[in-house]
C-alpha cells in the first residue's frame, strides 16, 4: 500500500506542476521538491521523464474520464443541459485558478505531442474517450429532439471539444474566462434546435 | 544594413526553432547553431531570451498580418470563399510540414502566456489584430447576404479562429489535418446562410 500511495503523490505533484508550469520547465527536481521524495524513490517508480510523464497522463486522464463521464450521465438533466453543466463546471475549476492553467492534455498537445510518438498516442486515446462521451450525450440530445441532427452526434462532439481547447489557449492569453464564456454561448446555440 | 539583416536572421531562427521545439525547450546556443551567429551578435542585439521571445514574436506578427490580410481582403473572391480560401491555405501550410508545428502563435500562448504578462500581451494582441480582419470579410459577406447573420461579425470571427486554435492543437497530436479540415467543413456551414 505505501508504494501505491507514493506513486500516486508522486504523480499528483506531476499534474500540478505539468499544468503550472509546462512539461519542458519542469525538472525532476522540480518534482522531487514539490512532492518531498527522494531522488532514489523517483527512479524506483519511473525509467525517465518521459516515462513519467506518460503516467501523470495517465492518471490526469483516469481522474478526468470519471469527471466527464460523472457529468455526462447524470440522468437528472437533460442533455443539452448537462452539456451546458459540464462546460461552466470547467470554466468554474478555471476561473477559481485565475485562467492561467486549462487543461494538461490541451497543454501537453500543444507542447510536446508534435515532437513525441509516445505522448502524441497517449494524448490522442484521452481525448477520443472524452469525445465518446460527450458524442453519447449528443445522440441522446438528438434522439429526444432537443439537440439538432445538422451533424452526426461524433462530429458535432469532436467539433465542440477541440474549440473548447482553442477557447483554453485564448483564455490563457487574456487570463480571463471571457472566451470559454463565448464558447459556450455560441456553442449551445450550435447545438440547439432552430 | 547589416545589422538589420542580422537582426532578421536571428528571428527567423527563432521562429523556425520556437515552432518546432517550443521556447522553454529551445536555448540560446540552439539559436545560435541554427543561424551560425557568435554570441555577442545575440546579445549585442537582445537584452535576454525573454526579450528575444518578444521580437521574434512581433516579427512573426508583422508576416502573419500581411498574410492574412492579403488572402482577406483579395476582392477577387466573395468573403465566404476568401475565408475557406484562407483556411485552406493554412491546412496546406500545416500538411507541408507533416502536421507537426502549427501556428507560433498559439503555441507560445499555451506555453508561456499563463506565466509571463509581456509575452501574454503580445499574443493577445496579435490575436485581436487577426480577428479584426477576420471580421471585417464576415461583416463584407453578412452584408451581401451570403454569412449568416446569427451572430455579429467580430463574435463570429473570434469563435472561429478560436476554433481554429483548437484544431491545431489536436492535429499535433494526430499529426494529420483531418481536424482541420473537419474545423473547415463545419465552420462553413455554421457561417453560410441556411
Amino acid at each position: 500500500m505505501r508504494r501505491k500511495h507514493n506513486i500516486d503523490d508522486i504523480l499528483d505533484s506531476g499534474i500540478d506542476l505539468f499544468r503550472r508550469q509546462g512539461f519542458n520547465n519542469t525538472g525532476v527536481e522540480d518534482i522531487l521538491r514539490a512532492g518531498g521524495i527522494p531522488k532514489g524513490s523517483f527512479y524506483n517508480f519511473f525509467k525517465s521523464k518521459e516515462d513519467f510523464g506518460l503516467q501523470v497522463m495517465q492518471r490526469y486522464a483516469d481522474i478526468y474520464d470519471a469527471y466527464v463521464a460523472g457529468k455526462l450521465r447524470d440522468k437528472s438533466r437533460t442533455p443539452l443541459n448537462r452539456l451546458k453543466h459540464f462546460y461552466e463546471s470547467l470554466i468554474n475549476g478555471n476561473e477559481s485558478e485565475g485562467c492561467r492553467y486549462g487543461c494538461l492534455i490541451n497543454n501537453l498537445t500543444q507542447e510536446i505531442a508534435g515532437n513525441n510518438d509516445a505522448v502524441a498516442l497517449a494524448l490522442r486515446q484521452h481525448f477520443e474517450r472524452i469525445v465518446a462521451i460527450i458524442a453519447e450525450c449528443i445522440a441522446e440530445g438528438q434522439k429526444q429532439g432537443e439537440i439538432s441532427r445538422a451533424y452526426p452526434a461524433p462530429e458535432l462532439a469532436d467539433y465542440l471539444h477541440t474549440s473548447f481547447y482553442g477557447a483554453l489557449v485564448r483564455m490563457k492569453g487574456l487570463r480571463s474566462s471571457q472566451p470559454l464564456q463565448h464558447f459556450l454561448q455560441v456553442s449551445m446555440n450550435i447545438l440547439s434546435v432552430s
